[in-house]
């Protein structure tokens, strides 16, 4: 990313629909560069608003993140609405295991409540005198040809308003995009959206009450429950408390109505979570469910007039904790593109913002899916545990060649779609020496010691409890693969 | 379908935005039924508005449109409005050949220009007191939960107004529905949108001077021009003119930017069309390109207050002459849907309509994007080729027994993926009895011939010639295939 050049915008005034976070720190890189922006957001906005109902799942900045706020020169505040994670927490049955993303818990993500993050980056940009921000309006009809915009107030009769003098707009208004329906309309532009069979709901895990401590459980880790078809995650809140996720199949949506049926099923799958939220049943019941979309589209600007942003151009799932990583670095090159080409071929820079992310935007949502088929079932499988071990193994061996795909992800700025191919590569390259068959001997090691064990053993209640346990260590010892020399990466605080 | 029941909607009000093919249709066929209907329609009408640059194919009614339009009581008024098509005709080169869909033109689809039927559609309707339509009204907002409809007009800037009494409402405003957009908002609805790479241009062929027989091609035919990766069509009109569509590659559209490219390609591939339409370029030129979308989506109604119809619900490309007729199929569908069920009970109807026709939509939706792919290119290899002459072989050994998948799509009242998977079923049971290894044979033995042919005749130019013409034959003459007695074929006037 270049450094902040003055002039690249002066004179150039841009709309930017939505205030979320890709289009609020889009709007503070494009007034540091001399534009004038006006935002307009269809919600008003309260500091004090938790969100909660809107957009639930935490955010975790990982490198991407990081150095996208690093060269808009606000990571510093940022940071400081943040919690350290330095690891994952895996919960079976009453006990939990912890497995930090380095051997010395130096390498932290840094999670924190998407609406702190997006207070903070909006407080950003309302200090900007380049920057004006309209809470409250709602984008009615555009005019794909003049860049014309028409917007109205969401709560009062006051009449449309048009805003015809934008040299161009940009469409930062999440997953139901008004901007990419109306430059879509009548034209060619492929279109997928798919959910997801799981739904989720948001269940908060209060403070404890210890003011020096009040977090009531590991506060620098995310924490997981994964159960096959159900599922929980829980991220630490600087304020002591945890926001917790609880997933299940959306064919289930119906036991929220029948009293009894979810308190019984969380007090069996989730005892530890459901001692520390006595009323979880009450509290489920009155949220309402979220999903999880996918979407990709073919289409992500109109002409030199209009630019899709963040989910509008491409929404994923969470399971990945790329969401807003990802929707920062299309910030970053939309930014970078836009300086690189002269300003009557406009255009052709929205057409080489697309063509350098939309590879990476449709790996990375890919990903996200896998990642939680793998967090929700792979747990129970003994050769993709195995294949873990050996890599870890590999890893340890050859830090600097062997690095795993989600360190890649997460800890390093390299495209997603050249991780994920990169490792491909190495993968087929292994399996030629042997790897596979390191795999299969780890795999018959392991099924044969939990059958010793059981013969030895007897019975089958503690050395079953005992081998699931170990499964689950199993699977999650990657994240203690060693990373390499990352510049990025942190010390908690 | 059950005969009219003048009582089943009594009392009912029930909106119906979009006034195309299929939410026409519905509002009479409701209406008849004892329901008052309001439809809401954007455009204004102009019967002699001939809709081009809107929706510019042709229509061709076969069995199922006009069972739907006999159910209504409007199949002779429609009828009037069209022209039999009892075979396609296929242009190579200056010369022509015609396929009959039967041996003695005894079978027909009707033809007719897309906005007679609609118009058609519409006065039947108006002349319904328990219809009324307002044109120049477009949807603005809708409320989920009770059905309450916000609508604007487009041209004024009068005030909104809000329709808050329906009982239900049916969207019915086609491939870009606002009432789809409206009602998956928020929801778990799956969508997905692909363009062909294909776009397409309509050109007028004009009628001849000849009062008596104004059309300069045969007027009871389909006309095909296959040229690869460009295709003509042409479907005859009443009045002597025939409705022209020009396909070709969408990455060619930037040709019709440069003057002489377009012309010189369609002179040299289609120059008996070019001899008919001598300004046929400019006309190109002057004609917005059209585009060909495929969409699913996995929600068709929401609560007992909206359901989609038509194109809003299974939008398809008209390579099987199959959108209206199936849309029309729908109409019948959700009307036999809602008498089925008490009105306590409607949302249970909406999706007994939707499990009743989404296998079959979406089955067609496949079957005409591979039909496209044949008419475009199979001309050319010689195994399908054989393929059809053994199953035109079979049919007239047995005419009940094996009927081919295009006549129980066009010719019977079956459904959709019952017919393909019959067909599939029955293919799988041939090729255990050597249906390959007769496929193959007659293949080799179309190879020997020609090889035979070009060594006798020694030349290239004339062999070849032939050899393309026989190509061409051999893909036609599965339209003669003979029809089991099916009592909706209809001779031409």
């Amino acid at each position: 990313m270049p450094e902040a050049r003055p002039a690249a915008f002066a004179g150039q005034k841009i709309v930017i629909v939505g205030a979320g976070l890709a289009g609020t720190l889009c709007a503070i890189m494009l007034a540091q560069r001399g534009a004038r922006v006006e935002i307009i957001e269809r919600q008003t906005f309260d500091p004090k608003d938790d969100y909660s109902n809107r957009r639930s799942f935490n955010v975790t900045v990982s490198s991407r993140g990081e150095a996208a706020m690093k060269a808009a020169g606000i990571w510093d505040r940022v940071k400081a609405r943040t919690i350290a994670i330095t690891g994952r927490t895996c919960h079976e049955g009453l006990g939990s295991t912890f497995f930090s993303y380095s051997r010395d818990r130096s390498v932290a993500l840094h999670g924190a409540r998407r609406s702190d993050v997006n207070g903070e980056l909006l407080a950003a940009a309302a200090e900007h005198e380049g920057i004006a921000i309209r809470f409250g309006w709602t984008l009615r009809d555009l005019d794909k040809a003049s860049g014309a915009l028409t917007i109205a107030p969401v709560a009062s009769d006051a009449p449309a308003e048009t805003i015809g003098d934008a040299d161009f707009v940009i469409g930062a208004d999440g997953v139901h995009s008004a901007v990419r329906r109306l430059i879509h309309r009548g034209e060619r532009a492929d279109f997928t959206q798919r959910y997801l069979d799981w739904n989720y709901r948001e269940i908060a895990i209060p403070a404890g009450p210890d003011a020096d401590h009040p977090w009531r459980m590991d506060p620098n880790s995310l924490h997981l429950w994964p159960r096959g078809d159900l599922m929980m995650f829980a991220l630490p809140n600087p304020d002591g408390s945890f926001t917790g996720n609880f997933i299940y199949p959306c064919a289930r949506e119906a036991d929220f109505a029948a009293i009894g049926l979810v308190g019984e099923m969380f007090r069996r799958e989730f005892p530890d979570v459901a001692a520390l939220v006595p009323d979880a049943e009450e509290r489920l019941r009155v949220t309402p469910p979220s999903y999880f979309p996918t979407q990709r589209n073919s289409k992500w600007s109109h002409g030199d007039r209009f630019v899709l942003l963040g989910d509008a151009a491409h929404a994923t799932v969470p399971f990945y904790g790329q969401g807003m990583n990802s929707a920062f670095e299309s910030v970053l090159e939309l930014v970078s593109c836009l300086e690189r080409f002269p300003r009557s071929e406009r255009a052709r820079a929205f057409e080489a913002y697309q063509s350098a992310r939309k590879p990476h935007t449709d790996a990375v949502a890919d990903l996200s899916i896998e990642n939680f088929d793998e967090l929700r079932s792979r747990f129970r499988h003994v050769v993709p545990q195995a294949r873990r071990r050996v890599e870890v193994l590999l890893n340890r061996l050859l830090p600097n060649a062997f690095v795993p795909l989600h360190v890649r992800v997460s800890h390093s700025l390299e495209g997603y779609r050249t991780a994920i191919d990169a490792c491909a590569r190495r993968d087929r390259l292994l399996r030629w020496f042997g790897f596979d068959l390191l795999v299969y001997a780890a795999a018959g090691g392991q099924i044969a010691a939990t059958a010793l064990h059981r013969v030895w053993h007897g019975g089958t209640g503690l050395s079953e409890h005992l081998a699931r346990r170990r499964a689950v260590a199993a699977a999650h010892v990657e994240a203690e693969a060693l990373l390499p020399g990352d510049p990025s990466s942190e010390r908690p605080a």
